[in-house]
C-alpha cells in the first residue's frame, strides 16, 4: 500500500477502504508517513469529504492509535457528556453531579482550555487543592463509591489525533466535517462509556457557525457512536451567546455552585437540565421529560450540590469554597465596562468574549501558558437586554491592571446594539438521535 | 504574511496576490516554508485552480528563484522549441539545425529523460564524444558562429520548481494545470529567447490525456509567454502514437539523421516541418506556409544536415557517425516481437511503449540510473497499419537478453488490433496563438 495512491484516490473522489484508512492512521501514529503527504490527504478530504463508513473507520483507527480505557470494574451504567467547546461553558460541573446523584456513573475525562474556549479541568483546578490526576484504581474506586470522578487526559489517548490536529491547525484543514467528527469521537470512544450525550455548540463561539453544519456534524458523530455500540444523542445548542454570566475559571465555578443551589442564571440552568435529562434518560431512568423533572428535583432538594461537594472533597479540593463561594480568591483589580450608546443587545461575538477573558489572563494562548484562576468577566447584560448609554455591560477581573484596555475593546466591539428588542433565540435548537 | 492564511485563502476559492505568491515561492526556495504547508497549498490549487494572473505570478516567481540567462551577446533573433515530453520525440535534433540553417539563432538548453519519456541531452550523448557541458562564453560563441548550440541544464535554473515538483510528485498534485504551466514556463523563461514554439503533446504518452486539456494548458502557457514579452505559439500534437519508428537514444539519432537526409518517416518529418515552419515564422522569416517550404528546402538541399554535422563537430562529437549512422554502436542482442493475431493496429498505449524502452535499458527510473545508448525499439507497424498473425510488430534491442521478456509483454499489451482499418488521426490537432 502506498500513501501516494491513497491521496490520489481521495483526490479523485474515491472511497478509501478500511485497510487504507488504517494504513494512513498507523503511519501517522508511528511517523512512517511524512507530514507533507498527511497534509495533502487532509486537504483532499476537505474538498472531497468522506462517507459515513470512511469516517467511522477513521474514528476507530484514531481511537485505536493509543491507550483505551476499561471501565468494566465500574458497577452500573456509565454515561458521559461531551461538549464541542464553548465560552463560559461550565455545564459539566452541574450535570455530572445531578446525574451521579441518581446512581448513574460519570467517569469523566476532561481537557484543558486553549485559545478562546475554557476547559473543565482548569475550572476545577481553580478550587484550592483539587487533584485532577488520579490513578486508574483510585479513579474507578471513586466512581464506584460516589458516582462521579473527573481527571485530566494524562494518558496517551488517540495520539494520532494529536499529530493530525497539530498538522491540520497549520494547513487550513481543521474545518472538515469528517476530520472534526473523527477527532472528537476518536478521543471520546477511547473511554469506555455506555451512553454519550453530545453538546454540539453552534454559533460564533464554536467550531460550527451554522445550525445546518452543526446538524450534519451531530448526525455524523451520532452515527459513529452507534456504530461503536453506544447509546448516543446530540443536542444542538446556542453559542451565539455565552452560557450564564460568568467567564473565567473560579468565576465559573462560583456560578456553577450557585446553579446547584437553585440560584443559577436561567439560560445556563435550562441547558444543564436538558443535558442532564438526556443523560439520565439514555441511562434508562425514564423518558427525557421525566428525567428532566428528576434533574430539577436534584437541584431543589440539594442532592446534586451535595454530590458535587462530595466529589470536590474526595479529590482533595477545599469543600469550604463550595459551601461559601465568597471565599474564592478574588482578582486584585476590577473594571466596569460601560456602553457608549443605548439600545438592545442584538448580537454578541461570543468568540471575542472568550478572547477578552483570555486577554485578562483566564486562558492560554499555548499549552505552556499559566492560567490566572481569578481573572475573567461577569456580564451584567446579555443578548435581548436593554442597556442605556453609560450603563454597565460587564465587569472585568484581573491581577494586572494593564490587561483591562484590550479586554474592554474586545468586549465592546463584540457587543452590537439596536433600537428594537430582538427576538429570543432558542438555547437548544434541536436534538439528533 | 503567514503561509496559513495563503493556504486558507486559496482553499476558500480566493485569488492570491502577487506578494502572496512571491512569499510562497521564496519560502519554498529558501526552505522557510515547511513541506506540509506547501503540499496542502498545492492540493488546494489542484481543486481551486488559479487565474491567469496568479499563474503568471507563480511562473515569474519560479523563474526568478534561481539563475537567469542573458543572451544579449547573441546576434540576431533567438528562437526555441519546447516539447512537454513524449515517446520517440527526437524533433529538436531536426528542427534546430533547419532553423539555424537560415541564420536564426537556437541557443538550446535541454533536459534528460526520466521514466517513460526520453531527453534530448541523452540522445545527443549517444553520439561518441558529444559534450553537453559548455561554458557560457563557449556556448554563446558557438551560437554566434554556427547558429546552434545545445547544453544540459547544469545551472541552478528555477530551483523552486525542482523542490515543488519533487513534492507534487509524492502528494498527487502533479496534474494541476496552473502548476504544470508554471513549472514548464518558469524554467523556459529562465532562458533568454525572443520566440518560443511550444509542442504540447497530447494522448497516452504525455501529461495531457485529452485534446481539450491540452488546449487549456497551451492557452495558459501562451498567455504566460506573452505576459513575459515573448513571441510564442503552441502546437497541440498527437502522442497517441510514438513519433517515427525509433525509440531509444542512438536509434533516435539515426532516425533524425535519416530525416535530415530526406528519408525520414512521414509522420515525424511532417511534425518537424510544421514546428520549424512556426519557429522561422515567429523569427520573422515569412508566413508559416512560406517558412514550412523553406524548411523543406533546407532538408532537400542538405543545408540542415550540414548544420547538424557542424554542431556535432563543434561540440566534440564524432561527425563520422552523422555521415554514416551505420557506424553507431549496436546492441548485442535483438528480439523480434510478433503479433499473435491479425488486424489493423487501432490504438497504442504510447506510455507503455516508453516503459518498454525503459525496460530495455534505454531510460532511467531515477536520475542516478545509467542509460544504455544502443538499447531501444524499432517499430515495424504503427497505428493504422495492418498486421498478420505471426508478423513482426517491432524489433527490440538490448545488451541484456533477460530484458526482452518484460518489454515484449508491455509492447504487446499496449498494441490493440481490430478488423476494420481505423481512421487516420491528425498529427497536429491545432495551434494556439
Amino acid at each position: 500500500m502506498r500513501m501516494f495512491d491513497i491521496i490520489k484516490k481521495k483526490r479523485d473522489g474515491g472511497e478509501l477502504s478500511t485497510e487504507e484508512i488504517k494504513f494512513f492512521i498507523d503511519g501517522v501514529t508511528n511517523g512512517t508517513i511524512p507530514d507533507y503527504q498527511t497534509s495533502a490527504l487532509c486537504m483532499a478530504i476537505y474538498f472531497r469529504g468522506m462517507s459515513v463508513r470512511e469516517t467511522c473507520d477513521l474514528t476507530f483507527a484514531v481511537r485505536d492509535s493509543g491507550d483505551r480505557l476499561n471501565f468494566s470494574a465500574i458497577d452500573g451504567i456509565r454515561v458521559d457528556k461531551h461538549s464541542t467547546g464553548g465560552v463560559g461553558d461550565k455545564t459539566s460541573l452541574v450535570v455530572a453531579p445531578i446525574v451521579a446523584s441518581f446512581g448513574v456513573k460519570v467517569a469523566k475525562m476532561s481537557g484543558r482550555g486553549l485559545g478562546h474556549t475554557g476547559g473543565t479541568i482548569d475550572k476545577l483546578e481553580a478550587i484550592e487543592g483539587f487533584n485532577t490526576t488520579l490513578s486508574d484504581a483510585d479513579f474507578i474506586k471513586q466512581v464506584n463509591d460516589i458516582g462521579f470522578a473527573i481527571v485530566g487526559q494524562s494518558r496517551q489517548f488517540a495520539p494520532a489525533d494529536k499529530k493530525l490536529y497539530a498538522l491540520r491547525d497549520v494547513t487550513a484543514t481543521v474545518d472538515s466535517m469528517p476530520l472534526i467528527a473523527a477527532s472528537i469521537m476518536g478521543k471520546k470512544l477511547a473511554a469506555d462509556d455506555d451512553c454519550i450525550v453530545l453538546d454540539v455548540k453552534t454559533g460564533s463561539g464554536s467550531f460550527m457557525k451554522s445550525i445546518e453544519d452543526s446538524k450534519k456534524l451531530a448526525r455524523l458523530m451520532v452515527d459513529i457512536g452507534k456504530n461503536a455500540g453506544k447509546k448516543i444523542v446530540a443536542l444542538i445548542t446556542n453559542m451565539d451567546r455565552p452560557l450564564g454570566y460568568a467567564i473565567g475559571n473560579s468565576l465559573e465555578v462560583i456560578e456553577a455552585v450557585e446553579t446547584l443551589n437553585g440560584r443559577g442564571p436561567e439560560d445556563f440552568t435550562e441547558v444543564c437540565l436538558t443535558l442532564a435529562g438526556y443523560m439520565l434518560s439514555l441511562a434508562g431512568k425514564g423518558s427525557v421529560d421525566e428525567c428532566r423533572e428528576m434533574a430539577k428535583g436534584a437541584i431543589s432538594d440539594g442532592s446534586a450540590l451535595a454530590k458535587f461537594r462530595q466529589t470536590v472533597a474526595a479529590q482533595g479540593g477545599n469543600a469550604a469554597l463550595i459551601d461559601n463561594p465568597a471565599k474564592f480568591a478574588k482578582a486584585k483589580y476590577s473594571h466596569v465596562v460601560k456602553s457608549a450608546t443605548r439600545g438592545y443587545i442584538c448580537k454578541v461575538d461570543t468568540e471575542a468574549y472568550g478572547l477578552a477573558s483570555l486577554a485578562l489572563g483566564a486562558g492560554r494562548n499555548t499549552m505552556e501558558d499559566k492560567i490566572d484562576y481569578s481573572a475573567g468577566i461577569i456580564l451584567k447584560r446579555k443578548t435581548g437586554d436593554f442597556v442605556d448609554a453609560g450603563e454597565e455591560i460587564a465587569t472585568l477581573y484581573a491581577n494586572d491592571k494593564t490587561k483591562f484596555a484590550a479586554a474592554e475593546k474586545l468586549l465592546l466591539a463584540a457587543t452590537q446594539l439596536q433600537e428594537k428588542k430582538p427576538q429570543n433565540e432558542p438555547l437548544v435548537y434541536c436534538t439528533v438521535e
